[in-house]
């Protein structure tokens, strides 16, 4: 129906997360109707950006920079790593602002029915590091608190622990704002089991 | 927390409709983690689309050539002529794959709270392209059931009146493989009032 140039962009929007095929059309016709405000220069961000952005060869985030902006400053806390499975993760423990250390993506979790095994993440590079740290260091596991996740984080914590550095994990509870009623039992009773006095 | 260039190419893609801040960082975490196979290839797609979509001159829509494929296609029925508030409106037509005449994008609906008059819309064309039809000519008015769309056709419907071409609307009634029961009272009154014989 459609031209096949926008046939084509229609298909490759549709594959992005949380567009279909119905959200992909209404962007296309979105962009196709202001083509030099906003479709022109999103193709010459998405270009320029393609072309920038790079692994971090310490950690493993994805900054345009290799050391990427945290494993190059500073002021960033030395004696913290806080591992994360995915670059999302360790954008939304960066908007919230509350850790001052470093990171490592380890870029997912073991799992047996996917077939990843520890060779296919980036665990190893983090216990080099984690041995190359100075006495007090720590390495803090916030994955996803999945069955998966938390077997990775047992493995992790395993490997670890000839390192020197002190192994923890992200605290289990009811979330800020979260209405009891509507928790899980599992999270329920380890809100109650780690109740802290007032 | 990123770079610029992400934080930049997060905040255009929110703005896109159906995206919001959480899912554009989804998005471009998606393309991040694949800049050979579809980041660069979808910025090309969207500068070489954005290159060379037009709009069609003699309807309205956006196509790669002009006149646009439809209006091209010496297959089309010259007979009738479809109108359209939007370009998103011809390509769910299309899809539907029932009619085989040629269109109009009106460009929106009369709305004297936004303060679009007929002046602002495409009408005047159509009716010119009305008035230059053989006899027998058809204007299909499928605009929105709406009341801003319901206005407009009957604008535009008047407008037709001196050209010589019949000018007819889409039917109302219960939407195939819609539940009777959530239907508004309008679309059952109107149902009802155009039942047919079985």
């Amino acid at each position: 129906m459609a031209s096949p140039e926008i046939e084509q962009l229609i298909g490759l929007l549709a594959k992005l997360p949380g567009l279909g095929p119905r959200s992909a059309r209404r962007a296309v016709l979105y962009l196709l109707k202001r083509r030099e405000s906003v479709m022109t220069p999103l193709a010459h961000l998405l270009e320029t950006t393609a072309a920038a952005v790079q692994t971090c060869s310490t950690c493993g985030a994805l900054d345009s920079t290799d050391p990427c902006a945290v494993c190059a400053d500073p002021r960033r806390d030395a004696l913290q790593i806080c591992a994360v499975e995915e670059v999302g993760d360790l954008w939304a423990l960066e908007r919230s602002g509350t850790f001052k250390g470093t990171y490592h993506v380890i870029g997912g979790v073991l799992s047996a029915l996917e077939g990843v095994g520890p060779e296919d993440l980036n665990i190893a590079p983090l216990v080099a590091r984690a041995g190359e740290m100075p006495p007090g260091g720590e390495v803090i596991l916030a994955l996803s608190a999945t069955v998966d996740g938390q077997t990775t984080a047992h493995y992790i914590g395993e490997r670890l622990a000839g390192t020197g550095a002190s192994v923890t994990r992200l605290a289990h509870g009811v979330p800020v704002g979260g209405e009891l009623d509507y928790l899980d039992d599992g999270t329920l009773s380890a809100a109650m089991k780690a109740r802290r006095p007032v």
